[in-house]
């Protein structure tokens, strides 16, 4: 079976790479697809591991030789997913797991249809701004900035194929892994197993 | 939330009604849909618990009365779903199974198309055949004409959402478990989720 492209995304502050290394933990089949970026690495944040750290004049040389499958500016910062490998892997039956902003989500859906796309959503407004403030990597006025995309984004939401509640993350894994479950069960992807023809 | 309309049907003797009765001894959300049949309750079967059970003559009245969601006849017998209740149910936000054969859940679909639609399979024609032979309850003729129906049924299996290997029930109603999450997870379920609007 070919592999699945599983595209998780969702406003800042929903907790979304938090979900998506439970998953990866938890399957062992999944491969993180890792992005470009030209903001700089968080404490902790290695390259090649959390993302590929580019100058925007690297950023931009992969733009004009065609590397990315998609890729965004989002408050002030590039981000990008390359395209080379992600295909050869979904042909080999490997799941490839995107974890992308909004706006680099909905340029995908464009471009991979076939794709299963899912977004995070956080029990609450007030729980979402207490994940951002809680971060203490946001000065006041890009906090602010943060929340308001949030809610904008939110709306874009409404374009995906899910959407999973990410209440505790041990719930919401457990969903997106249920709809992992159930998408390999699509008949769309099982043709092979209808070939029962022939006598007895 | 809307209740889903489950429906699960395959092959003669992939076992679909034991998979159903795990599902809904697992889910006490899920209401069993009763079909009404002109074929003889077998040992153990009671009238408006498995089946309700109807005389020929009955059947039509009902038929001509619009009480069917669908109806078919299979090997001589009539099946149908009574529409009345199922509508209610699902609008009350009640999940509805409904349990029936590949004839009937096509007409379903063709009225229905928001229901779930899981095709069972058989691991294999060998397995499919011990399983008929061992029910113990089909003359030769009729085993020879329900396993050539089954070679057919399968690929109609083609038109359902999902398909479900029963190799084993536990696995299978995992399976099926987890397609019922994934739905309800679908954007189109959960429009109200996204009514973030407002400031902070």
């Amino acid at each position: 079976m070919r592999g699945l492209l599983i595209v998780i995304s969702g406003a800042s502050g929903t907790g979304k790479g938090t979900i998506c290394k439970k998953l990866l933990a938890e399957s062992p089949g999944i491969a993180y697809s890792i992005s470009a970026t030209t903001r700089k690495p968080r404490p902790g944040e290695v390259d090649g591991r959390e993302y590929y750290f580019l100058s925007v004049d690297e950023f931009k040389a992969w733009i004009a030789e065609g590397k990315f499958l998609e890729y965004a500016e989002v408050y002030g910062n590039f981000y990008g997913t390359p395209l080379n490998k992600i295909e050869e892997r979904l042909k080999r039956g490997e799941d490839i797991l995107l974890e992308i902003d909004v706006q680099g989500a909905l340029n995908v859906k464009k471009k991979c249809p076939e794709g299963i796309y899912i977004f995070l959503l956080p029990p609450s407004l007030e729980e979402l701004k207490r994940r951002i403030e809680g971060r203490g990597t946001e000065n006041p006025e890009s906090l602010t900035r943060r929340l308001q995309n949030a809610v904008a984004e939110i709306q874009i939401g409404l374009q995906y194929d899910y959407v999973v509640v990410n209440d505790t993350i041990d719930n919401a894994a457990a969903q997106i892994e249920a709809i992992l479950t159930a998408e390999r069960c699509k008949v769309a992807r099982n043709a092979d197993k209808f070939n029962f023809e022939g006598g007895f």
